[in-house]
């Protein structure tokens, strides 16, 4: 007999998770597209009550502010992964992730910045979440935000 | 009995976009590479008259002239996506699309540069054109191009 | 009858190239993750001495010794999917290079920077080693290194 793995939705109840809405695109895009067995997740900017959370790291925003942003980030990606999916639990995998930090030019952390995210989907997916990545400094993001993330994860056919 | 969907070559001729030829790479790389039913396409930058579009967002150049350029570059990527399918109909959709703006640390319209080629995209190839993508503003790009576009596309094995 | 192609571990040793050990992550991720027929590979930064090989193009390293870090690099990829694999003759083909160049915001020559590693793999793999790829610059990178190289390969199931 094989255990039955937990839900993601029981996870995310146990570590006071509420899935937001998924955020629309602000642009001639989608927000997730399918090909094959993954689906690619389109740069997602943090954004608090709503709103763009501007700064930029080594100027005017402290890297542990930042990796907050990161993990509220790795949330709406969940929002968007559950909107795409209908259920969260058929990922399968989370497979890569790119970060991008608003960064001066001598900010040296973006790996730091971006463990936020990288914890949380571990923390709700176990083994599942552990993921390939690449995490820098950005001269710039769209309206000004701290972070962007996108995402492919691999996604079963079946829950 | 199924609609006949319009070639994408009448569209393009409706859309008055003559396809160039396909730019050779400036490095020991390939412009596209296959993978399964996906095709990676390198980053493409922004050429003018045949020459490297060259300009910063937030210094020398506006938004609107980078998205045109955007534009300019999602033209040349159907142009080798044309020659590695040989026939453009074959393209399922475009997956992924990720767009470098080469900005100052204070240009936040990365998006908007990028919508020049999303649209175009939409333009082209209608629903299958939606994509999911990420945008951002770098510290500089090859040549001092103004934009750099990489993408990925899903091929059907017959037209 | 068919050419028996020779090992890669033969090439790397005509090529004097000693796979070191492969890295561990500097944080909460994984060097490398599969997919399908694929293998992500997370971005990995310039190491010398197995310390981060710090710099920044256009202020304090030339193009040259960049495009030697960038082939570091390119030899810590082959280490990681040596690990990966079990076998680096299983590698069916590089897909994709995706290369972050730690650069003041007027180095326009990421490309030749990023050859030293593109051409490398073509070196090791032939054929089978060109890829599609995108390089740029970037504000700052994780622990001040002057490159980062994050990759994609087709992993064939039997060698």
């Amino acid at each position: 007999m094989k255990d039955i793995p937990m839900s993601i939705y029981t996870t995310l109840q146990r570590l006071n998770i509420e899935l937001p809405s998924a955020a629309p695109p602000v642009g001639a895009y989608l927000m997730s597209a399918p090909s094959g067995a993954l689906v690619y997740l389109s740069g997602h900017i943090a954004k608090k009550d709503g709103r763009p959370w501007a700064g930029k790291l080594g100027a005017d925003m402290t890297t542990d502010t930042a990796r907050l942003a990161a993990r509220a980030v790795a949330i709406d990606l969940l929002a968007t992964m559950h909107a795409h999916t209908g259920d969260l639990n058929r990922v399968r995998r989370i497979v890569k992730l790119s970060s991008l930090v608003n960064a001066t030019p001598d900010f040296t952390e973006a790996h730091l910045v971006t463990n936020g995210a990288s914890e949380l989907l571990v923390e709700v997916f176990g083994e599942a979440g552990k993921h390939a990545r690449c995490a820098f400094g950005v001269a710039q993001l769209p309206l000004g935000a701290c972070v962007e993330i996108e995402l492919i994860a691999e996604i079963a056919s079946q829950p």
